[in-house]
C-alpha cells in the first residue's frame, strides 16, 4: 500500500494514497474498531453530507465567504459524493466521537482532497481547498451532522419507506375490495363472533397502516427544521447570519424537500426530538405491520387442523415431505423486522433523552437505529407485498364450512323470536353439535323459510 | 354486610347491599386479584364509561332506540357517574378481561342499579332499567371500553398535562427572557465551549418542550375518532346505523373535544395506533424534560466543586451538617417519572402490537399506562415548576468568574490575528494556567484596547 | 385537624397531631405532589425500613454507639413498623428524593416519636429518642434506601412470587402428567406438525417456568448483599466499622435471609446492578408466561372455528347470548401483565443506568417498579391457577378428529415405503381432501394392516 | 455468470457456479431482499453451523445412520465451514424464515456440493451427499438452528466480550490501586461530599463490572442445554435416540465448552430464555460501563469550566483552535454502543415472548441482536481501554484545590465540637466564601493544630 503523509493539529498521520481522506478519518479508524464489519456509516448520510457541503460552498459563495473558484471546486467534488462515486472514502464506523465530529470531518477532507485532485493541486496540501477553512466554512460539527441526519433521513422515508409500504398497502386495498362479498366468521378473543367480510377484515389493515404513514408523514415534518447555522453551540458564531437560512434553501433546492434553518437552533444541537418523533412512528408503523402479518398467519394456518381461512403463496419448500405445508415465511420475516424496529427504537428514545447543556452527543447511534427501521421496514414490506400479500386467496370451501357451522348468527334471531329462545337454540346446538340452521328448526320457534330470511350472514356485515 | 342477590347468565351472586355493581362485577372481583391495591380501573375511566353511557341513551333515544324515560332515568344515573358520585361503585381492576368487558358491564350494572332505585324499583331486578338491554344499547364492551379509553385520555390530556406543562414552559419562558444579557460559558462534549447567554440556554428547554406539547395536540386529534358504533366486531351489528355518529356527536356536546365516530370501526377495535402515538408523545415529551433537569441540576451543583453557575430553591434539609449543599431533589423526582413514562411507553407499545383478527385485547392496560404517564408528567412538571423553576437563579459571581477563565474566547480572535496566533495564545493560558487575556496581553499580539474591542462575550452569542 | 410543631433544621412545620411524623416528612408531602393516590412508598418498603431500623439499633447498642434503654425504645417502635401497625404514618411517594432520603427521614421520624411516645415524651421534642442521632445512627439515606430495597424484593419474593408461580408450575405438572398419553398435533409455523403428547406440550411449559424460577433464584443471590455500613459515599464515615456486619447480621436474623455488608460498598450506593438483573428475570419471566398464556387461549379458542383442543373453565358470561364462547380471560389478564413488567423492567434498566460518581438516584422509582413485577406476577399467576389451569381439559374429540385429519403422520412411512412414494401419498390427500390413511390405502403401497401398525401417532411421540 | 441447475421439491432453480449452495438458499436470497446489506447471518452462526453438521456427522457415523465414507466427506466439508473458508457461501440474511430454516438447508446445501466436490462428484446432484439424508441426518431446522445459536453466542462470549471487558476491568483495577492514597471530593447528588479515594472511585467500576461479567456467565450455563435432538417438535421422531446426546459431545470435544442435549427439548424449540437472560446479563453491563463512562467523562470535564479532577488521552484533535478542549470520545463511543445494547436487548426480549406452541419462529432476530451487542460490547470496551483507560491521569492541583475547598470536611469535627458549632462554621465559610479551615479558625472553636489533627481527609475515607 502506497501511502502519502496526512496532516491535522496533531501531527502527521499516513493514510492509504488511494483514499482521498485525510488525518482525522485515519486516527477515527485507529481509535474506534467498533464494530466496522457491519456499522458503516450509512451511504444515505455520506450522499447528505455531500448536498451539505455543496450547497454550503454555494450559499458561502453567494454571501462573499467563499471565492466562487473555490466554492466551484467543493460544488463538483461534492456532486460526486452525492452521486455515491465516493462512497468507499467513507470507512467510519456509528461508533465514534458522539457529534459525527468524525464524519463531518471525514467530509471535509474527502472533498478538499477531491477537489484538489480537479485543481491539479497536491493532495493533503490542503491547498487551494482546505478542509476547515473552505468546506466546512460557517459550519461546526455540531450544526451540520444533525443537519445531514435530517436529510438523509427525509431522503430515505421518501425512497425506502412511503413507496414499499404503499405498494403492500395497496395491494391489501385491492384485496380489500376484491373480496369485499365473501363473508366470514368474526373473531375476538381468539373466539368465533359474528360474521364480518373478507373485504372488512383486510380493509382494517389499511386502515391501519393509512394512519401510520401519516403519523410518520407528520413527523417527517419536524425533520424540515435543520440545525444549520448554529455552528458550535447554537449561537453561529464564525457562520455569516444569513448562511443557515441561504444554505438551506439551496438543500431544499437539491432534494425537493422545503428545509429550512431552525427557529431555535440551540435546541437543534442539543436535541433531536424530531428523530425521537419519527422513530416512534416507526414502531408504531411496525406494530401494525406486526398484527397484520400476525392475522395473515393465523387466517392460514393449518392446512388441517388451524383456521385455514385463507391461502398464501408458497415461496419455499416448507417441509421436505408434507405437501401443503406452507410456511408463513414472509409473516415471519416481517413480524421479525418488527421487533427489530421496536429495539431500534428503544435505543433513539434512550439516546435522545441524554443530552446535555448544548450538545447531545448520540447523534450517529440515533440516526444509524432511524435509518435501519427505515431500511427494513420499506424492504419487508415489499417483500411481503412481492411474495405474500400480492397472492392471497380466500379458501371459500373452508370460509363456507366456518361459517356455516358457526353458533353466532343466532345474534340474529334474537330480533324475530326473542333473546331467550334464540339462546335456547344456540345452547342446544352447542351441546348436540348441531349446526345452527339444523337446530333452530329442532326447536319449532323457526321454519326454513324464516330461517333463510332471516339468517342471512351478508347483512349481518353491514356491507 | 347486608347483601342481595343479584343474576347474569351464569346464575346468582351474592353482593353487598350498598353497592350498585351486579354479578358480573362481583364475579371479577373474585377472579381478577390482581394488584387490586393499586391497579383499579382509574376514576378517568369511570368518569368517560359515565358519558359514554349518557350519551349513549341519549342516542337511543333520539332514534327510538330506547323509551324516552328508560333514557331519562339512565342519563340521570349516568351523570352521578360523571361527577365521581359513585366512584366508590367500580371496584375492578386494570387486569381483567383484555376488552374491558367487565368494566363495561360494571358501568351497565351500576348504571342501570342507580336507575332503578331512582325510579323506585328493586336492585337487581334490572327493570324498568336493564343493563344489557338499556344501559348497553346499541353497544358492546369492543367498542365501548375503548370509546371511553379515548375520551378520558383526551379529557385528562387537558386536564392534568397541558396546563401542568405548559405552567412550566411558561416559567422557564420568563426566565429565559430575564436571563437574556447574562452571558456564561457554553458546553459541549461536557467540555468548555463558546459563550451563550443563560436565556439562549434556557430558550432552548422552551423550544423543545413546545415542539413535544405540540406533538402530544397532534396525537390527541387521532384519539377523537371512536369505536361507538361498532359494537361487538365493528360491522355495528344490533345498533341502529346512525348511533355510531349521533352518540359521538352527544359525547362532543358534553366534553367540549369534537369526537366523531371513527372512519374504520374495524381498526378502531382491532388495534389502538392512536393510543400508541400519544403515548410516544409522551415519552418524547418525558426525554425532553429529563434532560432540561438534567441540565437544572449539573448546573447548580457544587457548591463548591461543581459547575454552580445557577441556584435552585432549598425546600427541605439537604444534609443535617452541610449548609449550601442543595440536593436537587425536583431533578431527581422529575427524572424518576421520567424513567417511569419511558416504561409505561414499553407496555403500550408492546400491547399495541398483539391484536388478533377483530380485538386487541391488552385495552385496560394500554389505557392505563397511558394516563399514568399523563398523570405523572403533569404533576411533576407542576411540583417542578412550584417548586424548583420558578426559583432558578444565576450565580452571576460564578458565572462571571467561570466565563473569564474560559478559553474558548480566543474563537473571536481568529478574525484579527488568524488561526495560528490564536491557537497559540490559548495553548500558552492553558499551559501556564493564564487568563486568555493574560496571554494574549503577554503574546503581543493584541493589546489591552484591542483585547477589550474584540473578546467581547457578548457579542459572541449573537443574542 | 389538631397539629403540632415540628422542627428541622429549616424551621418550624405544622403537622397533623395524629400522625407520627415529623418536619421532614411533611415537607415531603408539600414538596412531591405527585401521583399521591397511587404511588406511595409500598408497605413492603416501609415494613424493610422497621427491620432496618430494629437491627440497627440492635448493632449499636452490642457496639456502644447507642445507649441500651434508647435502642430498646427504637426496637419496639421498629417492631411496630415491621408488624404494619405504622403503615399509615408513611404518606411519602416513590417520586421524591432519588436517594430514598424522605423516605429514610420519615421511618426516623415516626420511629422516634413513637418510641419518645411510649417512654412519656413529647412527641416533636427529639428526646429521649433523636430521629437522626438515635434512630439513623452510623447509617444515611444513601445506605439505608438501598438496604430496605433488597430487603423487600427478597422478602417480597419469597412471600407473593414463588409460593404464586410454584403453584401454578405444581398444577400445570401435575395437568402434563395426566395427560402424558393424550396424543395430539404438533404445530410448527402455526403449521400442522407431526404428532406430540398433550403432556409434553404442557410440560414445555413447566420446563420454562421452571428455567425462569431458578434464573429469579440466582438474581436474589445478589440482593443479599446490602448497602449498609457505607453511610452517605460509600467509606462509611461516622459509622462504627463494625456496624454493617453486625446490623446485617440481624436483617437476617429478623428475615431469615442470609444478608450481609456488601463487599464494596462504593458500588452498593452508586448501582444497583443486582436488582436490574431481578428485574431482568421478572421480565423473562413473563416473557414465559404470556407464551404459555397465549398457547392456552389458541388451544381453547373456537367452540367452533378455532382449534378447539382443550377447554378452559366459564368464570363469567363471555357473551351473553353465545353460549359455548367462553373468553379466555385469565390468559387476557396474565398477557396484560405480563406486557406491564416489561414496561417496569424497562423503566428499571433506564434507571439503573443512570448513576453518577458516588450515587445512584432513581431508587425509588427502580424498587417500586420491581416490587410492582413481583406483585402482579404473583397474583396473575395465582388467578390462573385458581381460575384456568386447574380446570384446562383436553377436548377428546376434537384433538382425535384433528389427529385423524392431521397429514404429518405421513412421515412414519418414509421408512417402509420410500419419501416419493409417502410424499406422492400425502399430496394426493391434500388435493382431494381425503384422510391420510384413505389416501395411503387408495395409493396401492399400504394395506389395512400396514397402515396400522406402522401409522402409530403415539409411538411418534416418543412419549 | 455460469449457471448450474439446482433442484428442490419445488423445482429447478439456477444458480451461480461458483457457489456451493443450491435451490433452496437460491429462492431465500430472491425471496428475502431485506437488509442485504449488513443483515447477514454473521460469520459466527456460520461457523457454529460447522461445528453442527460435523459433529452430527460424527454421531450419525457412530450409531450406524451414516455409512462412514458419506461422514468422512461431511466432517471435511464441515471443517472447511468451521475454518472461514466457506464464508461466501452463506449470503442469506436474517430476515428469512424465523425458525432459521433456510440457513441450515443454505448449510446443508453447501456442505453437500462440497462434499460431492471433494468426491469427485457433480454439484447439484446431491450424489454422493445428500443434503437432506446425509448432512440433515436426524436433524430439522427446528433443533439445528437453536442448537448454532448456542454454540456461536457461548464461543463469541469467551472469544469477543470476555477477554476485552476484562482488560478494560483490569486496567481499571490497576488504576484504583495505583490511586488509592488520592484523596479527593465525594459526590452525590451531583453534591459535594465526603472525601473518598480516587481508587475507591473506580473500585466502584471495577465491582460492578465483576458483578456483571459473573452475571453473563451465569447466563451462560443456560447455554449449554442444545435443542439438538429433538427434531421438528421436540420429540426426536427420525434421529436415533442416542443422536442428540452423543451430538452435542462431539460439540463440546470441537469448542471446549460443555454442551449437552437439552433435557426439555420441546421447551428447547418453543422458547429461547437462556438467550434472553444472556441478553438481559448484556444490558447490565451494558449499563455499568454507561455509568463508567459518564462519571470518567464528567470527571474530566472542562478544561477550566468543569470538574476536571482527571485528564484522559488526547487521541484526535477535538477543536481545531481550543488545545486543553479534550473531547471525551471514548466515553461518547461506549455509550452510544451501551444505549445500541440496550435497543438489541429489547428485540430480544420481545421476540422471546412471541412462541407459540412448539416453536418460536424469530430464532434468527434473536440471536443476531445477542451477538451484535456481545461483538459492540467487547469492541468498544477494547477501544476505551486502550484509548481512554489506560490513560487516565488525576489532575491532582485539581483535585487537592477542590479538596481544599469542600465544606463536607466539616463532618470530621462534629465529634470534637458538637453539631451545632460545626454547622455554624460550614455555614459561614459557605456565606463568606471561606475555605472550611479559615472558617473554623476564625470561629475559635477550634485551633490550627487541633483542625490539622482532625481534619484529616484521608481517615475520613477509611482507606
Amino acid at each position: 500500500m502506497s501511502t502519502r503523509i496526512e496532516k491535522d493539529t496533531m501531527g502527521d498521520v499516513a493514510v492509504d494514497d488511494s483514499r482521498y481522506w485525510g488525518a482525522q478519518t485515519q486516527r477515527s479508524i485507529q481509535n474506534f474498531p467498533i464494530g466496522q464489519d457491519r456499522f458503516k456509516m450509512l451511504p444515505s448520510i455520506v450522499r447528505a453530507m455531500g448536498i451539505l457541503k455543496k450547497g454550503a460552498a454555494q450559499a458561502n459563495a453567494d454571501l462573499g465567504e467563499l471565492p466562487a473558484d473555490i466554492a466551484e471546486l467543493i460544488v463538483k467534488a461534492a456532486q460526486e459524493v452525492i452521486e455515491g462515486k465516493l462512497d468507499d472514502h467513507f470507512p467510519l464506523v456509528v461508533f465514534q466521537t458522539g457529534s459525527g465530529t468524525q464524519s463531518n470531518m471525514n467530509a471535509n477532507e474527502v472533498m478538499s482532497n477531491r477537489a484538489i485532485e480537479m485543481a491539479g493541486g497536491t493532495m493533503g496540501s490542503k491547498s487551494p481547498v482546505h478542509p476547515n477553512d473552505h468546506v466546512n466554512r460557517g459550519q461546526s460539527s455540531n450544526d451540520t451532522f444533525p443537519t445531514a441526519m435530517h436529510i438523509a433521513v427525509v431522503e430515505e422515508l421518501h425512497r425506502q419507506l412511503y413507496p414499499k409500504v404503499q405498494k403492500l398497502r395497496d395491494t391489501l386495498a385491492q384485496k380489500s375490495e376484491e373480496f369485499k362479498s365473501i363473508v366470514k366468521v368474526g373473531r375476538t378473543h381468539l373466539q368465533d363472533a359474528t360474521p364480518i367480510t373478507l373485504g372488512q377484515e383486510i380493509g382494517a389493515w389499511v386502515a391501519q397502516i393509512d394512519y401510520c404513514l401519516g403519523q410518520v408523514r407528520h413527523a417527517e415534518q419536524g425533520l424540515y427544521e435543520l440545525a444549520i447555522g448554529g455552528t458550535a453551540v447554537g449561537t453561529g458564531l464564525n457562520a455569516h447570519p444569513k448562511f443557515g437560512d441561504l444554505a438551506a434553501s439551496y438543500f431544499a433546492k437539491e432534494t425537493g424537500y422545503p428545509f429550512v434553518s431552525a427557529e431555535n437552533k440551540f435546541a437543534a444541537l442539543a436535541a433531536h426530538d424530531a428523530l425521537v418523533t419519527t422513530s416512534a412512528s416507526l414502531r408504531t408503523l411496525a406494530g401494525t405491520l406486526m398484527k397484520m402479518a400476525n392475522d395473515v398467519r393465523w387466517l392460514a394456518s393449518g392446512p388441517r387442523n388451524g383456521i385455514g381461512e385463507i391461502t398464501i403463496p408458497e415461496n419455499e419448500p416448507g417441509s421436505s415431505i408434507m405437501p401443503g405445508k406452507v410456511n408463513p415465511t414472509q409473516s415471519e420475516a416481517l413480524t421479525m423486522v418488527a421487533v427489530q424496529v421496536f429495539g431500534c427504537d428503544a435505543a433513539v428514545a434512550f439516546a435522545g433523552s441524554q443530552g446535555n447543556f448544548q450538545l447531545n452527543v448520540f447523534k450517529p447511534v440515533m440516526v444509524h437505529n432511524v435509518l435501519t427501521s427505515i431500511q427494513l421496514l420499506g424492504d419487508a414490506s415489499e417483500a411481503f407485498n412481492d411474495n405474500c400479500a400480492a397472492g392471497i386467496e380466500p379458501d371459500l370451501a373452508k370460509i363456507g364450512e366456518n361459517l356455516d357451522s358457526n353458533l353466532m348468527q343466532v345474534t340474529a334471531l334474537n330480533r324475530h323470536i326473542g333473546y331467550d329462545k334464540a339462546a335456547a337454540i344456540a345452547k342446544n346446538a352447542h351441546k348436540k353439535g348441531l349446526t345452527l340452521r339444523e337446530s333452530a328448526l329442532a326447536s319449532g320457534d323457526v321454519n326454513e323459510e324464516e330461517y333463510a330470511k332471516w339468517v342471512v350472514p351478508l347483512d349481518m356485515t353491514h356491507p
